[in-house]
């Protein structure tokens, strides 16, 4: 046990398991391409080798907790770990089901966990959420009163992008980006010319809010 | 009086009206869509369930203020909440009729009232516009000298885009969005490659107030 | 010419010559509207009535100088005014003409002579120019480095868009706005894979020198 | 040899490279407007002039180190500079062969050496990248992640935006521009609302990215 919890905190092995991940992202890259021939059995090679390799990660984890196995369990990452790799291993589950596939793209997140910038980055872009969640409140009820109005407005004559609140609040969500701005703002010309104050106070309001969100973003990153 | 005053402070009065909005809300986003059948009948017992909340929320409100109840109009979202609410009982509205409509959605915005966080995000919101208001002035100077200008050039080619001002600025309007920029490059290339100077000059410049607009907002909520 | 200097410097007259170059910017606007029948001899006679009132302002601030109205030029606004207002009157001018149009639209320029507000905002962006200069010559050397580049590798299959270094460099600028990239990176694609190391490349350097300007400005403007 | 060296050091001599630079870019950019006509010999006579005077430059250099002449390419730029203008005497390359096109236009971003200024912006610019780099990686994972997810989903049905990881990435790289968000949205509901997830995620969490890649450069550049 002690000397599993040795090579767990060893350098050479997260650099190991790091290149291991990295080579089974280009595996899983590389079986999107389809004719790829003479390699597939070279690929579903690969893919048993990077399993033994992650199971073994996890057996050495394990016994690094020595007599109190459960231990290994606490920690969010290793129970991530566990069902990541185990799930490969759930009877039924042949090649090409889905379910297995999401599993194995699941283990390149488990990138993160090795390099302490990315967690760092990750924690910061989690604790920066809550000065922002006045504004996204502010955002959601502003789209859902220009969605029931739009709906309003334009229900009869723009079914496609009005013609439920669902659809309304996405077409705004849309309008966000700006990129159906013009499309959107000949539509309502073609109504009425009044549909510009609708259109132009959504972009002026929302751009605001954006830009507020940027700048509470900003400040308290700034205080950190 | 003393007993609805305390009633009105409480928490739970709070909470109530705010859960009850908020199911008002999914209601008002559910009947967008058609052919609900049997259900029409619930959502419309449900919305004469929230008016009768509504309506007695608006009679604790102004009991509270014992024997002045016209100090109850003294505030802002008072009488917000008061014609919201009682326009809805205007003789003559059925329940398809667009004002109802109008006032039902009105309500949701007085979720607003009731979050501390989204009432300060609005007063900033509010405080923060005089110091962009120079740069506002500023962007509605040059719209209209441009819309000028492209009424002169583009008049006669492209009435569609510049036939009168209205639709010259309505047209620089969407071009800060830079949505239609490439559209009136080639448009205006068909013309004269001088009209380059017109739109380049123009992104440049209403990209330049843009910017000072953000700098303006966030110089202003640092020193808050 | 005492007299007359109290009159330019008092706050009255500031604001009759505003409302006057508004109602001006007004009557300019209704202009581009066609048909409009009765009201044509009455926009004519407002045309008028505004050159009489620039004549007798500019007559006026003329006065004020005294013994000395050379003095009068001396100020660059008082240039602008002058030449503005008397090119109207310059014989061979008739009301269609393109010149009169400009020189009439020239006139609501005039309006951020009178607010100390647009002053220093005019004022400020062209002191932050400077420091953004770096960065625009930079910008033009890249422009010019991957417009010639563009010409080389696209000049024969997309003679449109990189047929010469003009029109390689416009697309290039465009593609500044983003709004053209989907379609490029399409054309590039069609061509070779490798285009799009071009074409990556060059977003990721110009969001970079763009992120750059931004942070210029408001470094500098924190400064002030 | 420290008549070369004060030669080397005096302004007139950066003044003169600096403006034949600028003549040579003029040239190249003319070339690319095919019928010149008459101008094309002149042209040539230019850019042999060009090639004259930059090898006349390299060589008061070279002599300006006296007896180490050696010493001359211990200096990055006039490695680079010696490659640009000697590459163009390599016997084999006649006039219209790619790489003393690209030679010819390589000599452009000489400019860079010769401005104080802009070699800064550059070294800032360089040295901005490893604050970024955290994000950077983020944002790698996250295209891949979110690439092999979009593989998973939409492979089939819209093989030409995700038919390999590649193309998915390509993709979803554009989305960052957020050009074809209404297109791939509405492809998306096409197939299922559920794919609403996908979008939606992907671009705030990338938006959230981008922002934050943002604050980590103005604070990087705010504390130099
Ligand atoms: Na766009
Ligand atoms: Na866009």
């Amino acid at each position: 046990a002690a000397r599993c919890a040795r090579i767990v905190e060893s350098r050479p092995f997260d650099a190991v398991i790091v290149i291991i991940i990295g080579a089974n992202a280009v595996v899983l890259g590389l079986e999107t391409y389809e004719h790829l021939g003479a390699a597939t059995p070279l690929l579903r090679g690969l893919e048993w080798s990077f399993r033994a390799v992650f199971v073994a990660e996890i057996a050495v984890r394990i016994l690094a907790y020595g007599r109190r196995p459960q231990d290994f369990f606490r920690h969010g990452w290793n129970v991530f770990d566990f069902i990541v790799i185990a799930a490969a291993f759930i009877p039924g589950l042949h090649g090409e089901s889905p379910i297995l596939r999401i599993v194995r793209i699941a283990r390149v997140l488990r990138l993160v966990r090795f390099s302490p910038g990315l967690r760092t980055i990750v924690a910061a872009l989690w604790r920066s959420l809550p000065g922002v969640g006045g504004f996204l409140a502010l955002a959601m009820v502003t789209l859902y009163v220009y969605g029931m109005a739009g709906w309003l407005i334009f229900e009869e004559t723009y079914p496609e992008q009005y013609g439920t609140i669902g659809r309304a609040v996405l077409t705004l969500f849309v309008l966000l980006s700006l990129e159906n701005l013009p499309e959107l703002i000949e539509q309502g010309m073609a109504l009425s010319p009044w549909t510009l104050v609708y259109y132009v106070s959504y972009v002026l309001i929302t751009a605001n809010l954006l830009l507020n969100i940027l700048i509470a973003v900003i400040v308290n990153s700034m205080e950190e």
